[in-house]
């Protein structure tokens, strides 16, 4: 991202152009590493192991203030904040200037679910589908998340179900046992032919709001017509209010996005309702409503107890148990 | 309605005007009374209890042809059809002009829940709501609708449960025992400050995917922004495919109604799935799936057996079977 897209970014939401944009993808080197390249240079652009993936054509280099945009992004500047730390753990200087890919990366480990947005919207494209909602997931999907998608997928012809597997928060689910939730979910409890499970290669940024608008745009970029914003969408600890991530999609005007939101409350099983609601749908009292903090839930599975199915669907609990007590499992 | 709009409406679905407009709305007479009023002349027009309700100042009288009426806008011909036979009993003439109203038509009966669109639309700006699903029924609300009401509810800001109270089939359940169902059920399980009651005077017409339309335009009238159109809407017997009134709505382009229309499939309870489901959502089969046929229900209720939980809440199902054991009660 170019400065003058940076700026726009950070302040306005928007890119230069005044396509709308949230979050900043930046590139950033230590002010010694940017001192050495010249503008114009052609960089070569490594993944963690070292390949080489592609070029950058150097045009810009340029200082950027992490307090503006830890507080306008991340609506904070608290170091605390998983992305605010990310932000200034980066070195000091950006640098930008179109990119050459030699190769898309490979994610062989999430093999068959690895679609770009190519062949996603071909797949859409290929069964039919005329609308579509996505469905952003860092978590394994409780009865809660599976309410939320069938609502909106009872609306529309198909459902992306698009877990997030890139770096997430070192207590979140590793991706791999997630991916496993998710098949033994969609076996049992889904019509194959309305949903398509696919992964995004994605960092989690913990943005909440900025970032819900961030998730609806990618999900747009992969087909979708509808995107589904949550309570506290991609929130962390207490920074965000539980509907701030509905609220700023009032920034656009609609159809702006291209891409439209459902917007969904806190869900739950009811004892009197005697199925799934929300705070939206449910008049009852929260003595009735079957709702387990995450915290809880680890509690149960380090005992080797499983949550009640109204919480969770019992082979997804199942895997989650076998997790939750191997060597890897850390809190 | 004049001849123009009469025959547009029957041949394209549109007022003379272009817009949009599915079932003719038209005054009949025999070729006897038809006879007498001169062109240009005040008719007063009166109500079932030959009150005064208000005047039609003639403009036209024209024949038309009931056969193509019915085979377009019933898409049968068949005289078992309930809107074919009222059409036949039509009278053959058709009277059209600019009508006056004396006073809107009072319905004491069904106070407070008879609200003008005028009154709804007001109602859900108090609300503050910016997005309004609308509802129609002719029957007690199951657990079926009551998902896919909230279902729709999920992702708007409000519900207009609008029953309609006009003409109905004589087997279908009478309006005033509806309006207590609708009453207990709201009280028990839905959300006091996202649901609206309010009755639709109207008749049924039985047509089906046209009357699904013009169901639709009724409701945005009202204010609606959103309308649910279940599987076989307004259908009766065997005459219209399952999905034919989702179908109808492709014949107009996206926003030329001026409402969304929110197509649901078949819902039921499933014992595999825990829950409310449709055909869309359920993977399961039709051995898992709670659903009776309406038949069924009346021979349960006639034997003072109430359907299970899964089927109707218990607070309804109390309702009916006290009305399916009165002397009124006919098949």
């Amino acid at each position: 991202m170019a400065r003058a897209d940076y700026e726009q970014v950070v302040g306005e939401m928007r890119l230069a152009s005044g396509l709308p944009w949230s979050i900043p993808v930046t590139l950033s080197v230590s002010e010694v590493e940017a001192a050495q390249p010249r503008i114009g240079e052609e960089l070569a652009m490594v993944d963690e192991h070292g390949e080489l993936r592609g070029f950058l054509e150097l045009q810009e280099k340029f200082p950027y203030d992490k307090r503006r945009e830890a507080s306008e992004v991340y609506r904070t500047t608290d170091e605390a904040h998983p992305g605010v730390r990310a932000l200034h753990a980066q070195g000091e200087v950006l640098l930008a200037g179109p990119v050459r890919l030699l190769e898309p990366p490979q994610y062989p480990a999430y093999d068959p679910y690895h679609l770009t947005p190519e062949q996603t919207r071909q797949a859409f494209q290929d069964r039919g589908w005329r609308t579509v909602v996505g469905f952003q997931t860092r978590n394994p999907v409780h009865r809660a998340h599976e309410y939320i998608q069938k609502c909106a997928l009872e609306v529309v012809d198909g459902l992306l179900l698009h877990p997030l597997v890139g770096e997430t928060k070192e207590d979140d689910i590793p991706a791999e046992t997630r991916l496993r939730c998710y098949e033994v979910l969609l076996d049992g409890y889904y019509p194959k032919d309305r949903v398509i499970l696919s992964v995004l290669p994605a960092a989690m940024r913990y943005a909440g709001p900025r970032e819900a608008i961030f998730h609806a745009i990618i999900r747009k970029n992969y087909g979708c017509t509808h995107f589904i914003v949550g309570r506290d969408h991609a929130g962390v600890g207490n920074y965000y209010g539980t509907f701030d991530a509905h609220r700023i999609f009032q920034h656009f005007v609609p159809d702006e996005l291209g891409v439209s939101p459902l917007f969904f409350d806190h869900a739950f099983y009811c004892r009197r309702c005697q199925g799934m609601a929300t705070t939206k749908t449910c008049p009852h009292g929260q003595e009735e409503r079957v709702s387990l903090s995450g915290t809880r839930v680890r509690e149960m599975l380090q005992r080797i107890e499983l949550p009640p199915p109204e919480y969770s669907r019992r082979e997804v609990a199942e895997i989650l148990l076998q997790w939750a007590n191997t060597d890897q499992y850390r809190i």
